[in-house]
């Protein structure tokens, strides 16, 4: 997997919390991940599927991150992940995704999204099988950081 | 989305534990998913894009039946969910999936598939959106219940 697979994720994250949430969020140094990451407390991943390459996009929130993002964007005080905050999540996670895949067809690669699944727990951890690496990029915010993560590998 | 889905990962699941790991599997009653579910302590997830439908499979183990699963499989005692662990539950997401992708696409329903995604923690709790139904379906074998959820939306 290239390094620059990552950039349409980075962008199209940021320009979704600017435009949607009037939150700004800058992204850290994304890094191979080696080994499983704390998670933050609700996490949306999606696959997506192409001829040429298969992949998931994941993104992880804290519960200041996503609790002022859901207040933000649906004008609602939530304080604990109920169902407007895993609905939250699932948007935040298609909206990515799909500005990443526009992004993605410029460079001549196309895909297919799947449907978004959410996690939630204190504790929970997201791990890739070894059959490609993954690549992880935190994000700061006034409210705190998530974190994205990004694994593609060829299609058989 | 039809229960009808739901059908080709059943027979798949239990394929794959019959044929790879010689555990027999009872599947239950299908429901479909009103609240988030608790569940195992390891779960699988990867996406399926079509051009007709898009979708995700989870498959959730307790340890007594992924250690059960990895012991058979591979010949390894395993006391925790290592990386072991985790590749298995990523194989065992990949061959149930690619077994539905090929009973679903004798329906006309041809997919691609994305990489599957490892959720691990003592209390992790999967949701989805609410743009669609998840069908669930729990599974007795001799070593304990695992689970599996489907859900697929009309492709946009």
């Amino acid at each position: 997997m290239k390094a620059e697979f990552v950039n349409p994720f980075l962008t199209s994250m940021t320009n979704v919390l600017t435009t949607m949430a009037q939150i700004d969020s800058q992204p850290g140094k994304p890094t191979v991940k080696k080994t499983s990451t704390a998670s933050g407390v609700v996490t949306g991943i999606i696959g997506m599927a192409g001829e040429q390459l298969k992949g998931s996009f994941a993104v992880s929130f804290s519960e200041p991150v996503i609790f002022a993002i859901t207040k933000r964007m649906l004008g609602e005080e939530v304080s604990s992940v109920d169902e407007t905050v895993i609905d939250m999540v699932g948007e935040l996670t298609n909206m990515a995704t799909g500005g990443a895949k526009a992004l993605l067809a410029e460079q001549g690669f196309e895909f297919d999204m799947a449907v978004p699944v959410m996690i939630s727990g204190k504790d929970h951890r997201i791990e890739h099988s070894s059959s490609g690496p993954t690549i992880v990029l935190p994000f700061n915010t006034e409210y705190g950081d998530f974190f994205i993560e990004v694994s593609f590998i060829p299609a058989a």
